[in-house]
């Protein structure tokens, strides 16, 4: 009955629309509609015994279209499984042949054991209850600079109100302690009402697709594979995604000749593209740009006209000697373009990095090369929404100004976030290594973000018996991985691929500890697979 | 410049939408599109100045046209204003005949020294840095309830990861807690599975609006006078709006039999009516409905098959003997009617009751009534931002669990709450009166949330210059006042009104010791005001 409503659905969404959908159908697996047909546990009726006469208000027939066609692969049918699985084995621990479920699907540390940053959340809990502040009891709970930053911090806010909405931008003092920290990073002035605070690195790419995208004839330069965030908030606004493949070959490079050609492309079927969206370091690739490739982006973006959406969330997550991240504004300010040039928006997140505060929704916007007019107009759409949480905007104002030298926490909060640092780069190793140990599975190098994104050879067996159940087939790989071993990785065919190519992501995130036991039982399942499944 | 372009993009606007817009132009003063031209500091340059030899990426005439419909008044011109009044006092005090701004715009009570209560605070810094809940040092800084309350929640949330994204509805453990308060509340089972955790009540309104709206042709019922943040979302999402007068004769009561004639007149034009939204305790008009007319309202929904959307933000605020908040699930539900009669949204925050914490972002909606496959989609739709914030999650699970008789803060919890709310109920009806009190100026009785708003009799000749400076009667009204005395009130086109009646929206949060010299201020200026402008 939902199968046959959905399809429905998408028939009439197919029929109603002129859209023009550049390759998508390549993109994206064909069961992705499907994706989250049982994602939430179901309510107690389905809408053919609404007891009216009338039919409900509301059914999967008469929802805005654009949500229907909106996909986000990493909480997807796969993550909705484990979840399944997860609830099994609380109940009945031999139910299936593992302890526990392994999340790799999505860049969240601390649900994986890793822990807070001290001298952050010594700032945040002194800023939440400031009555503890001038306590003596405090002197020997809290760092001496935790409480010196927490009334720094307190007085930056008008009436040190921690509990009010603050300017729809954040507060102006944070503001400027993140702009103080943008030029640390890069030697380029940076203005704090170029800074818009949000709940995370999500909301503020929402404001600029809500911005950008007039209809479905303006489109988005996305590099695929692609961080769905993108191609979802594309979506529910009602744009086209122009895809511009990334070169594997060349460690997932982001080639500015490809992207002529797409974008030329693009516009030969009427479509304005309006904005490049670059994901460095790379999600689900991992690749850290080189800064000659910067330069060359940079240098399109201006001569095409496009608007540069710089996704720079994983600015601290570089495990390379040979790499460093260099963010585009220092890029282009470097090759001497200011904001009459380029208009250039960088995201940035608490949730990546070394701090990896996920579920604190800390983020924020630096907008620049866009007129006054048009910044208004950015500022009135992120006022109906009043402001971003205060916890997430101190800390990232935090995460742009850790401890000095000379502070009290200074050497442990450096020993804390190298600790972290480190062993992420030695879990990227150890997994890239080991994946580049399976049977007819490659994987690039780990230079940096918290992903893997290996690509796996599928024989014509297991391709055909992944069609038989309706599933893309490496969502099929990923499915049988899920439920022999726990694991849960990304099929790619939820980022996008190149057509006929099969790969999966996979967080660098668990445990140190876990590693061994997690390559055992992959390396394992592989085996068992390519048996069962060999042509 | 800026205007002219503004201007141009407006016509282009119009000649280009067939939309229908629903008595638009007698809701809104016709100033409104030019509201946020000042909002925010200028960029060092405007687009012409671009260097390249093309137009710049993105121009006031080429960004969504949707955006540019979008209003939001109570961060409008009027604020922006305010703003740079208050940093002229700081840089000169002796610039304008007043010492501070009294912003009294905004339900944002902590921004005017309200105090944070202090067990949700407690439990929140516990929850920020757990590692001090074990220390001797602790016992002393906080109470025992709230040490106990923090293992509570930390218990509940997988991993004690306060760090991570949660399931995308938000923690399972705390929206058990929720759901067992609104059954306290209403004596009628509640299931988690329906609660869906938000940064505050904002992103949930937006989220049921993507739902609902597909185009132009689908309607959302409103009560005029409106909250903004509904015009605003159903601007942005390309909706109508469609209006529903309030009765200022009745103390702003809402009629079925409006409600009918608006829907029939809406429908007779080609519009599909999907929901209708109530906000009850009121925004801006501050009454409670009476139980009786919240039936007819849920019997109106159920017959024509509208999804209620309930905003009971304000159900902690009320404050006469005679009415009482119920919701609109208790009262369908105690008409016998079940998930499979009415389709039912209620939204909760943390920004208001007697806590006022705005900036915690935390809030959110009970979805009931709504299909299987339709409450996938909504869960869909809420992973694409991963989750609300932690912070904001655990608040919304205190406010509706606050420490009960036996707890160590039982007492002084309700000595913070009743004091709070006692003082609110007699601002508010001190602030009634002396509205009451100015020459041509009537305010209906202050029930209930934070605002009254009365209506003001302008003679012909302030309507006069009013128009000579293209300003709404009632926002020439406002900003007279602002720079006479600095005291900010929205004016009411800001939130719709009966056309050719003018009225302002006024919080009641200033402190007590404030409001006789705001009272005094008011009615110096409106005597001037009066005999400036009289006849």
């Amino acid at each position: 009955m939902q199968r046959f409503m959905i399809s429905k659905a998408r028939n009439l969404l197919e029929s109603s629309r002129q859209n023009y959908h550049f390759q998508r159908s390549q993109l994206f697996s064909p069961q992705s509609a499907h994706r989250f047909l049982s994602s939430t546990p179901a309510a107690n009726f389905d809408s053919s015994s609404f007891s009216s006469t009338m039919a409900p208000p509301v059914s999967i027939n008469t929802i805005n279209p654009k949500v229907l066609e909106c996909e986000y692969a990493v909480r997807g049918e796969i993550v909705t499984l484990a979840q399944k699985l997860q609830q099994e084995i609380q109940t009945k621990p031999e139910a299936h042949p593992f302890e526990e479920i392994l999340y790799c699907n999505i860049g969240n540390p601390q649900s994986l054991g890793q822990q807070p940053i001290t001298f952050f959340r010594e700032v945040l809990a002194l800023c939440d209850h400031p009555s503890i502040l001038d306590k003596s009891e405090t002197q020997g709970l809290f760092s001496a600079d935790s409480i010196e930053r927490a009334w720094q911090i307190l007085d930056q806010i008008p009436g040190r109100a921690t509990g009010a909405y603050s300017h729809s931008q954040g507060i102006k003092g944070l503001r400027d302690t993140i702009a103080a920290g943008i030029e640390d990073r890069d030697g380029f002035p940076a203005d704090p009402n170029d800074i818009f605070l949000t709940d995370g690195a999500s909301p503020a790419v929402h404001m600029m697709m809500r911005l950008l995208i007039r209809s479905e004839k303006d489109g988005i330069l996305c590099p695929i594979p692609l961080y769905p965030l993108y191609s979802a908030s594309i979506a529910l606004h009602g744009g086209t995604l122009v895809p511009c493949y990334l070169d594997e070959a060349t460690g997932w490079g982001l080639e500015v000749s490809e992207l002529k050609k797409q974008l030329e492309t693009a516009r030969s079927k009427g479509i304005t593209v309006r904005a490049l969206v670059v994901i460095n370091p790379g999600n689900p690739t991992g690749q850290v740009l080189a800064e000659e490739n910067q330069k060359a982006i940079v240098e399109f973006c201006k001569q095409e006209g496009l608007v540069l959406l710089a996704d720079e969330v994983y600015q601290e997550n570089v495990y390379v000697p040979e790499k460093k991240f260099h963010s585009f504004k220092k890029v282009s300010r470097s090759m001497g373009y200011d904001e009459k040039d380029i208009s250039l928006v960088s995201f940035q997140s608490v949730s990546k990095g070394y701090y990896g505060e996920c579920g604190k929704r800390g983020g924020y916007m630096e907008v620049t090369g866009f007129s006054a007019d048009v910044r208004e107009q950015i500022y009135k759409v992120s006022s109906v929404n009043l402001c971003s949480n205060i916890s997430g905007q101190i800390l990232a104002s935090l995460v742009m100004s850790p401890p000095k030298v000379g502070d009290e926490s200074y050497k442990s909060h450096n020993a804390e976030r190298d600790g972290i640092l480190s062993s992420l780069a030695s879990r990227a190793k150890t997994l890239e290594d080991a994946f580049n140990e399976l049977e007819g599975v490659t994987c690039n190098k780990a230079e940096g973000a918290m992903y893997l994104f290996p690509r796996i050879c599928l024989t014509e067996k297991a391709i055909k018996a992944a069609e038989a159940t309706k599933t893309a087939p490496d969502a099929f790989y990923c499915r049988r991985l899920l439920t022999a071993t726990g694991i849960v990785f990304v099929p790619g065919s939820g980022f996008g691929q190149v057509p006929g190519t099969w790969h999966f992501r996979c967080t660098i995130l668990p445990q140190e500890e876990k590693i061994p036991a997690i390559i055992t039982r992959l390396t394992d399942f592989h085996k068992s697979f390519l048996n069962e499944f060999c042509d």
